[in-house]
């Protein structure tokens, strides 16, 4: 037995007992006569004070010391107590007495502990950088360290949460149900979709096992079963080129239920929602709206709208059009938004707007304003065209008040809706409209089923090709396959999709047919997943099910943008561990007995 | 909605109810006037009951249909029941009645549905063997269609087992204030151990992942991170030559605690398995017994003894030596087990347990019994060498009594101590000493740090290198290697080792020196585990943990053997899913990303 409580523990009612506590030296002030430790560890923080001479003790603590003859080495104390360094591993016996200054920001502030006896655990090295909230490491060595940066307390407290919210997210589905059953990772390559990560059969030689990239055929074949209600927090792997923030691999919150509706889908997994920000952040969340993707293209130019402000899309070609403004004239789409009260926006404000739409990653050609003047007049870039009459029936179109600034975009529909969107955003972002503790969440469904692929020249599933298409679209699949819906939503909170799902396919026949529309032969198809069409032959009943980003909803929870920072052990953005330094060479044995080779580096002329 | 219930639902109290219900025809029964049906789903099962004409319902039954004009398509739907093969996926609406003969077996017995609209969802092929609890399917034509076999009650039983094992045990760690922390599984390849599973990094070329045999060294980073109680239900890789039984991924609880000693971690999994026990059987667990390695092996020539019945060793040397038997005068050790009241056995049987010790796998060169008769009499296989007396000897240094009888085997003592652990075992299974549903929990601690490698003439760990040795042993580090004893501890049920764990060695010399004896060079040990002896020089507490094999755990809980029924989609004893056919060949495009080549299988001469 190390210690008889944690750091976080002692309270005023502890005064006078004898304790063991054990930790790591956050800090330590030398005043001479005494020094002041502050111990810490998961818990929290526990002050120890060390008394050069019993004799130097001030009354108020002497009260609570009985016996100063048990003090005899506390010469020897004082003096190893003045070698303690940050992060050094002691464990520290004494007694809790009240502390004279009350610390009302931790829990322990009301106690501290006059040590009797010291044991140094283990030394530490002076750290690469220092181990507070704030630290003054730079995200390279804090990867390279990160058993150290992990001890600083926003760390901890993002792996605490994450692991609340894996316990709350199985309490509140074994409440409903569920069962957690664990599928493969050692599975089969399928070159729909990502690229796998794969993994030499050393067994059976010339064969790979992948790595799952979602256990989407196996829950599914788990409802074939009958098991009606399955999830998993499941780790999937995806070799793809990483942006920023993605990690090779990751986590998901993997469900599937069987009997149900896309309605049936939704209601649970609002629940989960509603449960979780409840139980985990003490927050009770509105009912989600309900988007179609149609619907949040038109209003938000996205399909993972942040509803936590409006400013909604409107189209003013109606008023805009025809005035001899030749750009409106030929544009498909006018788009205008409004932010409220911004009509004092100065000309380098508005200018620095522009620029920002003109940057390459947003890609407008230019941005046209129209400002609604408290006193009722209007001020526009394009006062040349439009009369203060035009530029009111725009305002009227948009519901824009006296005070308002109106920021119009225009030309092709597609692109101008993505322009806006990101405008929109920008925006939100500067005005302060979106707050990372205040939570927005909402539906987005009937995505299209295909989207078509520039480079393969073909279309491509928008979710899986296992998504089932709408009934009423069905007759599209032979004349346009663009125009498909699929019975299929996405989660979307604070403008980030948290997760997405659909109802499957369970027939057969509806299974085939779509893998031809999405150019597998039969023979490819069959090869691939004939073990699922089979399965489907067997009484599959009908099924849906969804999937959440288990990383990207602790980071939400967390209100952070990161996920790196809520996964213990990421990886960089060129798939290193850079902490163990992995991956690495393998030996030749290791490579022999997989049966492969290194391609060699040096191309050989034939 | 597909459903209003479920098939297990459903009571007394329901009826007059309108339902609808979903699942797959158990069977039907055609009577003529009516049809029975039994629909199935993870829930239940309830009886349907179709009548040809409203009129031929009993008066009985007819008290509860109020309105037979709602019936006018009942023709058409008792020709549509006729149709319905097993396996079929249906919904049927209908009204709940009270059931004339109750079926007490199951939860819906005592009432019944008459259809009045039936909906055929999916109709199913014939199934290649029957859903039943005793299916005609052989093994493999069962692996083949898992997902048919999963459908069956007792794996449907021991998944939903395993679910609960799982949420349980999470809740008491979570309880006690462990957290689940989430380590890679893309890591780095070490040659200590078993084969690792490799993954090529395509972004890192001619470097490898490696899949971890399990989270080790992260535990451990986690440790000096100051996490304090970690755990994690986690999949781990081992790529062995697979024995019956054995899968290449299994799943392991995985926990570290730091400020512990072994009485701590102990008294902590002691505290988890009592409260599975009571929680998922309703069982009362007698506090778990603590034995440390040389006595188990003492006293039953094993490190993971069943307890469940005593027949432990006797060492006979003394009295059996030296009366001209040469066997016995020869042997380093004579070691004798008493069968109680099995003096009555007749020749042939010990004849069968003398074929059964002289088996290869055993490979006892003979045994010699002794019947302590009923009637205070001896008679045993060496009566030409032992009086009466003698043998009267061997049964009071056995404390064997009238009736009892006393088998006897003699060599090499860690020899005939292995072989007399089969034995007993047999004997044990024999006698029906070994009741699955019996639980005999214990703790065997204090195994040896190393053993010897014929193969490699060298010491290995027995644990791992991060074991810590015992203080008191530290002086045989440099005399004798064999005999160093290990902070380590098994939990041994059933004479199933279900896991292990140690004290971890946390300063960086003491890891180093290990390293050394395990023919580490001082580069080999920075390149492989660098970053945690660097760790450790940054205040490692002291720590310690341990993992449980959780596939094992669960069949032990199912009173079964074989972990393969339950793990929803386990691999064939070639490591292959037979299901979906994996592993398999990847196309040469993957191939050349990942910059490897197939080893041509042609050798050529150079």
């Amino acid at each position: 037995m190390y210690r008889s409580h944690t750091n976080g523990e002692l309270r005023i009612e502890n005064v006078n007992s004898e304790v063991t506590l054990c930790g790591w030296v956050q800090k330590s002030r030398d005043l001479g006569a005494m020094t002041f430790v502050d111990l810490r560890d998961r818990y929290g923080i526990t002050q120890l004070i060390f008394y050069k001479d019993p004799k130097s003790i001030t009354l108020e603590h002497s009260r609570h010391i009985a016996n100063f003859d048990e003090w005899s080495n506390n010469k020897e104390l004082f003096e190893s107590v003045k070698n303690l360094g940050r992060e050094d591993v002691i464990q520290a016996k004494g007694k809790v007495i009240e502390r004279e200054s009350i610390n009302n920001n931790i829990g322990t502030g009301k106690i501290e502990i006059v040590v009797t006896e010291l044991t140094i655990l283990n030394k530490s090295k002076t750290p690469p950088f220092t181990i507070e909230d704030e630290t003054d490491g730079g995200e390279e060595l804090r990867m390279q360290y990160r058993y150290l940066d992990l001890r600083r307390n926003p760390l901890q407290n993002n792996l605490k949460l994450r692991h609340r919210l894996s316990i709350e997210i199985r309490k509140y589905l074994d409440s409903i149900n569920f069962f957690e059953i664990e599928t493969p990772y050692l599975i089969k390559s399928t070159p729909e979709g990502a690229r796998d990560f794969v993994v030499p059969s050393r067994m059976n030689p010339n064969q790979f096992y992948a790595l799952p990239q979602s256990p989407q055929t196996f829950k599914q074949l788990l409802m074939v079963s009958g098991y009606d209600r399955y999830y998993q927090i499941v780790r999937c792997f995806r070799d793809e080129d990483l942006r920023a923030d993605r990690q090779p691999e990751f986590t998901q919150i993997d469900c599937e239920m069987a009997f149900v509706d896309q309605e049936d889908v939704l209601n649970t997994f609002e629940g989960m929602m509603d449960y979780l920000f409840k139980k985990v952040k003490g927050i009770e969340v509105k009912a989600f709206p309900r988007m179609d993707y149609a619907f949040a293209m038109e209003q938000y130019g996205s399909d993972k709208p942040d509803i936590r402000f409006g400013m909604t899309f409107n189209y003013i070609n109606e008023v805009a059009q025809n005035k001899g403004f030749q750009i409106f004239d030929d544009a498909e789409a006018v788009i205008a938004i409004v932010a409220e009260d911004c009509s004092t926006y100065t000309r380098k404000e508005l200018d620095k707007l522009v620029d920002f739409v003109k940057r390459p990653q947003v890609g407008a050609k230019g941005m046209i304003y129209v400002k609604y003047n408290e006193d009722g007049s209007f001020k526009s870039s394009v006062d040349k065209f439009y009369s203060q009459e035009d530029l009111k029936a725009w305002a009227d179109k948009c519901n824009a008040k006296a005070g308002d600034l109106i920021l119009v975009l225009s030309g092709d529909k597609t692109e101008t809706q993505n322009q806006m969107n990101v405008l929109r955003l920008h925006l939100g972002d500067e005005l302060g409209l979106r707050n990372p503790n205040e939570y927005a969440p909402l539906w987005v469904y009937d995505m299209p089923l295909f989207e078509w692929d520039e480079d393969s020249k073909r279309y491509h599933s928008v979710h899986h090709p296992f998504t089932s298409p709408k009934e009423e679209d069905m007759n599209l699949l032979e004349s346009d396959l663009g125009k498909v819906r699929s019975n299929s939503y996405d989660m979307v909170i604070n403008g980030t999709e948290i997760g997405g799902g659909s109802i499957r396919i369970h027939d057969k026949e509806v299974q085939a047919t779509m893998f031809k529309y999405l150019g597998f032969t039969k023979e490819e198809a069959q090869a691939q997943f004939g073990f699922l069409m089979n399965a489907f032959e067997y009484g599959a009943p009908p099924h849906g099910g969804i999937a959440l980003g288990f990383d990207r909803l602790c980071a939400l929870f967390g209100g952070q943008e990161t996920i790196r920072d809520f996964i213990a052990f990421p990886k960089n953005n060129s798939g290193r561990d850079v902490m163990i330094d992995s991956p690495s060479p393998i030996s030749l044995e290791q490579l022999d007995e997989l049966n492969i080779l290194i391609k060699p580096t040096t191309k050989f002329v034939e």
